[in-house]
């Protein structure tokens, strides 16, 4: 392949070789204002297939979808104190509408706590309301100094879900369901990244969360990427936004609220999480093209054979994209390797002729000659193979360049390259502080097993540290 | 039923009807800062069936979905004379963010012609790259002084096609094709409305447009509702946006591009073009809940009955929800005709015994005793009939309404009532000047047999009058 030029190499240049991949694979571009982005129509798509997977799993825990105004009166942000406070430098304000200066500036969304606590304060009455399940597909604007595309850009895309209950149990195990069935489950099962599960320290949580869980991925070089976050808001925007109930005695509460997201971040996620020197490696579950059909020659019945491979892969619920193009082999080649397409279906006259065609798997670069017969089962089966593949790679290259140390100083040495977890009680908010200082930070807190703990204070947690995006 | 005391009734006062269903069947509330909107769970169900069916028409003509900034630098809007007066007193300005003023202020897309023009111009080199076929699913603003919910509101939600072509005939073709394909057949086969389709006079075209395609619906008080709009840019944002491609000769041409819409305002359409005294009624194609299995008594027996109803129709693709609440059943009644489901199972214990359930429609209140073996298959083909009947009903309803005259004056008397339909040539400029003095406009022109002319000068065009929204 030619790609090695296309190119930086990760090795060579990190952040290069990324931002070779967004323009090289026309995935973004940077947008005319500041921090705003382009996603270009294949970037597009695999966020398309990112909604249709979350989106599936947010309805089977029984939330419903439902939209909130991109515009929020500047009032409502100052209602809950911390939540101002954690926002107000990020803000975009709109002072001018329809010819002329409005009475009370304006503010651009950066996410819906504020307004959606007003709506629930109105829809709720009683317990017989509760739980009450929201969810929002929206963009958000968080104006932004260094913008990078997908991991931090002024204006991005997400899903925000925001949910009232009569109890914090209830609340809790809620948030921590959404944690577990909706993005703990996609990013396994169908993204192939198993990543570390556990709770923001204090300094880290979200402005206004009382506990605020997060699976954090590793990157290919080591970094750590917050890929989605569930938030236990306890009764604080309840009690901002007057959000209550009178249970079946009669009496009024306040109610306990959530909330969590996962935005166009993925997609950077999902760049760095399994790209190579060669583009993208998109697993196979969540391609939007999982498939291409490359005609070697733009002849009638490569075509045709194509076409047939593309009715028997769409039957299996496959997608099949055919390319028939004319134009350089090499550079095609090398453009589906950009996208990183899962399979390459080689398709020419010589092979043609013998009965075969040549099936290539875009991960480990392996070619197979199949006979004509077999290539719809066989790709069907080996998409599945890839899937388990590229899961298994990937919690390898986690666990490989994951440390146990015992020491701040071994962990600062650790985390130049990939993770390091130490006891918790050995580091604490002084450690913390010392870490941030070093631009590296506790990733999140878990039990010694793994698991979510219920709160920073309780006993015998570990921690991750790490360098993160 | 109840209903009666619920609604007010659209013969009594039609715009109250409009905001009592609103409110009633929970679509949505007011929002926070003047002319925004809450979208409901219910209202964007309907919202996200309307999406999914547009969105896949499109992508069947060969278009892509990307997605572009929110904000756009002043000085975009300013590069087409026409576009930059015709939304100018409509903009929502930010002049603040990150905690500074800005150097530039920067707009908030009113529609995104402008910033899409500038990428096109990046992405578009040669003949090889046209057509570059891009559709957008976003929010917009346009500042509204005089907001309706749905209907006129200062966000929306839209889709928005942008296209560039070689050609001008490649162009109008593409554009006349979404309008067909894509809006015409949209309305019909699933939203059971028949339009009148023609093109906007010079005076209604879209701000920088050569020609506008529109569908215009009837509602049940007689004005109309444009329902979605395409439309041809000839060269004029090309030349702003310097959107230029090299033929196969070598020699530098301008594109010709298109762009096309369909907003929330199709949930106005869809509420005012078949709801009746009873509240909505959602046609069966579109339904996000096609049929509710309504339990008579919260019973052991009955709600196992609506699982097994559930599941059956599930297998033939048709979308249930089980009601066993407890509480009023004539409320329960009421608020499955407010929401329009299409059919209501009716399961209770003595019709059980008898071995058959009740199956009511919402269109026609019609209700049929069906044994439980066959009311999967009953469901499935009434839930077709009634789709052929809204549509038979609601192109009945648009012919009655629809006179033929001979003079303004006769024009202006049928347009109290319904539409006017009169020779182009007795209006012209003029006459549409008249008309727009008393709150009449020519909502379209179309050739006798009701097929869309290419331009306003063709000879022998007819003109469809009405109020409208």
């Amino acid at each position: 392949m030619a790609a090695k030029s296309v190119l930086t190499s990760q090795t060579e240049d990190f952040p290069r070789w990324y931002q070779d991949v967004l323009a090289k694979a026309e995935l973004a571009d940077n947008g005319p204002v500041r921090g705003t982005m382009v996603i270009r129509p294949y970037g597009y798509a695999i966020w398309e297939r990112i909604q249709a997977e979350i989106d599936t799993r947010i309805k089977s825990c029984g939330a419903q979808n439902a939209y909130f105004p991109l515009f929020i009166p500047e009032s409502y942000l100052r209602k809950e104190a911390e939540h101002v406070e954690g926002f107000s430098p990020e803000l975009a304000v709109v002072t001018h509408a329809g010819g002329e200066e409005l009475a009370e500036p304006i503010v651009v969304r950066p996410t819906s706590e504020t307004v959606i606590g007003e709506y629930m304060a109105k829809w709720i009455q009683s317990y017989r309301d509760l739980p009450l399940l929201l969810n929002q597909w929206a963009n958000v604007v968080r104006w932004e100094l260094r913008p990078r595309l997908f991991l931090r850009t002024s204006e991005f895309l997400w899903q925000e879900g925001h949910t009232a209950h009569a109890s914090q149990q209830d609340a809790s195990t809620y948030a921590a369901r959404i944690h577990m069935e909706v993005y703990n489950d996609f990013l396994t099962s169908v993204m192939a990244l198993p990543t570390f599960l556990g709770i923001k320290t204090k300094g880290e949580r979200f402005a206004g969360a009382v506990n605020t869980m997060t699976c954090e991925g590793m990157m290919r070089d080591g970094k750590a990427l917050q890929m989605a976050t569930s938030h236990e808001l306890g009764q604080n925007f309840a009690k901002a936004f007057d959000i209550k109930y009178s249970a079946d005695d009669g009496k009024e509460h306040f109610c306990h609220t959530t909330s969590w997201g996962a935005s166009t971040r993925l997609v950077g996620g999902l760049i760095m999480a399994h790209g190579d020197d060669n583009g993208l490696i998109v697993p196979p579950r969540l391609a939007p093209i999982q498939v291409v059909a490359l005609c070697i020659r733009d002849d009638a019945e490569v075509v045709s054979v194509a076409e047939t491979f593309k009715s028997e892969l769409n039957a299996l619920g496959i997608s099949v994209e055919i390319d028939a193009k004319s134009g350089s082999l090499g550079r095609r080649l090398t453009d589906w390797e950009l996208k990183g397409v899962p399979v390459r279906l080689e398709i020419g006259p010589r092979d043609l002729a013998e009965g075969v065609v040549s099936v290539a798997r875009r991960d480990t670069g392996e070619k197979t000659n199949i006979a004509l017969a077999e290539v719809a089962a066989h790709v069907a089966s080996l998409l599945e193979t890839m899937h388990s593949d590229l899961l298994a790679l990937s919690l390898q290259r986690r666990d490989d360049q994951t440390v146990t140390v015992n020491s701040l100083d071994e962990a600062k040495d650790a985390a130049r390259v990939g993770f390091a977890k130490m006891e918790w009680s050995a580091v604490g908010d002084e450690g913390e502080a010392a870490l941030n200082r070093e631009t590296l930070s506790v990733r999140c807190l878990q039990r010694p097993d793994g698991s979510l703990p219920e709160s920073p204070e309780e006993a015998d947690l570990v921690c991750i540290i790490a360098r993160s995006y």
